[in-house]
């Protein structure tokens, strides 16, 4: 029987393609990263995912599990041919069970839909990715996402209470349990996630959720250098102030931002520092006047969003700035190469200082932007894609970067995932610990059908 | 040569020992667990351990990583022979770095010891283990340990930012690195907590540091029984306040405390719940008042500590509760045995009522305290220790209330390790996700030379 036919037979004749045009619609996610699979699978349950790793393992077909295509590094894309397993359709939210501060849902639920969800209830679920409206849960927990609120809030490693996995030779395990805490065994549960659909497929997944903070307040700062900006950070953290969110914007994201809507009114500075706190009412007015006390020596002008409305005008354009930067030129495209990398907090300072002289380097303007708070660093990167020569400098820059963060002893990606588009630099920075990946890979997939071709495994 | 003086040739002479009035002193922890290593080996570094690692791989010898002994399921109890390896004397902080959020730790480091370097930096530690004066921070990492903080603050898992940890076949790696969150391939570090020195020897560790809050609250809220202080616990979690501890005390334990330190003069009541909030000065008041409204219609009576003094006497009673439950009666000991149970929260007023039916069952009194927030309940069970019959009794309570744990979706081990005291319940608990244990942990130490007998695989 031709594999198609076995497919068709699992999920139904209408959920398999092999036609190219829509082959092609799955050939890509946000990255540079291209790969067209043979099949599109779009499975509805976890018995017809564990019934298609079955026949893969088979057959040794690779497999590519895909959310909603909004990765940065090449992590949905299938690099081998084989089947590109497209979960979105399993959106489902199973369950909303705050008695016991937890959440079920399958993996294509959108992100934005469980808070949708949650909010009600007065509770909300804290990794806060910008591709909210898009990416899916299981994209999230794939490549241990987090966002904004991380600072505070952890990455979503932190709400991860089971997984249902479907394991490559099609065994249905679950990684952990109904509780909020065990000491029963490997933690399976952070194993799955991080690792990017190379060791299980997830079906299902309980997340831990949160109380909504009574207040919140917004604080922006700014500062007449990003190394000033840097500093005051530190400063606030070692202050014993942990906030909510801690967001730099550097001068061309404001202007950014303020160009793509003048509603925002940033004030025009050279870095401006986003620190939100939330808590009880009075307790977010008192360390809202703590970060103030102490970003005061260094910062040009500090002001405090006067309401809810401000806040959320300021949050909604700080989530676009990835899109709003195509606005700065019109030749000009983002391109999403070198824009993850995560320092040591204190190593801020100088890692602004090194990105600007690598920007003068490779005459390549880059933008700065990202969660400081956690040492996670946004480099947005315009050229004009049909200059070949730009493209070199983008590659080389980008390459600069990666390597003077892991220098730094920062990581190549602290949220979007490695993918194959990071994969050569996994070396240089797990060095043997990558020994280890591979012998669990090759453990739990002998096949090597799951995913291949990412993480540098 | 004699494996002793291939020992000796690494560590030095006085550093092994083969005595066996010395290896009876390590022959148990503080559980039931017995087994006698052929030698003690105190290693005093990295390279020490990985020399001692390659020889013990190469001729199939045992290896069991010990820290101060205090745990409660043997797991550094050797059941093959072979080696213990005696990390306590590993017991330096290496570095305090509070700019970067961090401390680089020795695996033989007291816990309480890190508080004490941290405290005056304003920062702390925040998991919070009963044994915090003795417990060592590798044996608390091995066993995912957490304590009475883990409900605001969760467990250690959410501290640790990279391991220096020996492979089976003696290569060092760091499973992460200095910053605060990576996606970069899979969660070596998660792994490695809570294995319980199956899949490594840790020799180093990196932990995140919190800023110490800047005000603490402690309200006493007293119940007429243990179901209707279950709810009021789910009622304030679910309305919004994760406090930064919340305990439950039973009445034998509060008649067990008042005997022990007449000072602290709990309220003669059926059950105590301590509910500790923490942040700012103005927004602890506002939270224990929040705690305290929705407590009222459940609680018989709610004070709130007076002061620093009045918290700290609570606090240090609360943590000699199990040592002080051997004052109940001259003739009975406490025995460690289905101690650490944990279930949804939701479960919480269910299990406490199986509890009372086990108890009538098996004849044999069951005190139960612990970290009834994130839903982890300490039993305490007492029995004449030379009466067979009543050890009789106590085990089959103790498998009772591990059966019931999993049955109500909860778990054997909350906080203190499966080590062989609890590996009989792991499949039942883990089901399939055991064999995947099995094959992670096959083929990281092929030779299973790494604490065998323990998790069950």
């Amino acid at each position: 029987m031709e594999l198609i036919t076995e497919l068709q037979e699992i999920v139904g004749t209408n959920r398999v393609t092999a036609e190219p045009s829509e082959l092609y619609c799955y050939s890509s996610d946000a990255s540079q990263v291209r790969g067209t699979p043979d099949y599109v699978v779009r499975p509805k349950n976890t018995e017809q995912v564990s019934r298609i790793l079955k026949l893969a393992n088979k057959y040794g077909i690779a497999v590519t599990p895909r959310g909603a295509g909004t990765g940065l590094a090449g992590g949905a894309v299938a690099l081998s041919g084989g089947v590109v397993l497209d979960l979105s359709g399993m959106n489902r939210i199973l369950e909303v069970d705050i008695g016991n501060l937890q959440v079920a849902v399958e993996p294509g639920v959108v992100h934005a839909k469980l808070n949708e969800a949650l909010n009600p209830h007065g509770f909300f679920f804290p990794p806060d990715p910008g591709s909210s409206a898009m990416c899916t849960l299981g994209g999230l927990i794939a490549n241990r996402g987090s966002g904004m609120r991380s600072v505070k809030y952890g990455t979503i490693k932190n709400y991860v209470l089971d997984l249902e996995v479907v394991m490559a030779e099609g065994t249905v395990i679950n990684t952990g349990s109904r509780t909020l805490k065990s000491s029963a065994g490997y933690d399976l549960n952070a194993l799955m996630v991080g690792s990017e659909g190379t060791l299980g497929i997830i079906t299902k997944a309980l997340l831990k959720i949160h109380p909504l903070p009574k207040s919140r307040s917004l604080l922006l700062a700014s500062f007449e250098g990003a190394e000033m900006a840097g500093k005051a950070v530190v400063r606030v953290l070692a202050g014993g102030i942990i906030p909510s969110a801690c967001e730099i914007l550097d001068r061309t994201t404001i202007e950014v931002l303020n160009a793509y809507d003048p509603n925002v009114a940033l004030p025009d500075s050279d870095t401006i520092i986003l620190f939100e706190v939330d808590g009880t009412k009075s307790g977010v007015q008192e360390e809202a006047e703590m970060v103030k006390s102490i970003c005061k020596p260094f910062a040009s002008s500090i002001s405090i969003a006067a309401d809810e409305q401000e806040r959320n005008e300021i949050w909604t354009a700080r989530r676009l700035v990835g899109a709003a930067i195509s606005r700065l030129d019109p030749k000009m495209t983002r391109v999403y190469v070198g824009e993850d990398i995560g320092v040591p907090i204190k190593e801020i300072p100088n890692m602004l200082k090194r990105l600007r002289l690598i920007s003068q380097k490779f005459d390549t303007q880059i933008m700065t932007y990202g969660h400081i708070g956690d040492g996670n660093l946004h480099t947005g990167m315009c050229i004009d894609v049909l200059d070949e020569k730009q493209w070199e400098l983008l590659n080389r820059a980008a390459d600069e970067i990666h390597r003077t963060a892991i220098m730094l002893g920062g990581t190549v990606s602290a949220e979007h995932g490695i993918g194959s588009a990071r994969a050569e630099y996994m070396r240089l920075e797990r060095g043997p610990a990558l020994n280890v990946m591979a012998a669990i890979k090759h453990a739990l997939d002998p096949k090597g059908i799951l995913n291949p071709g990412k993480l540098g495994i």
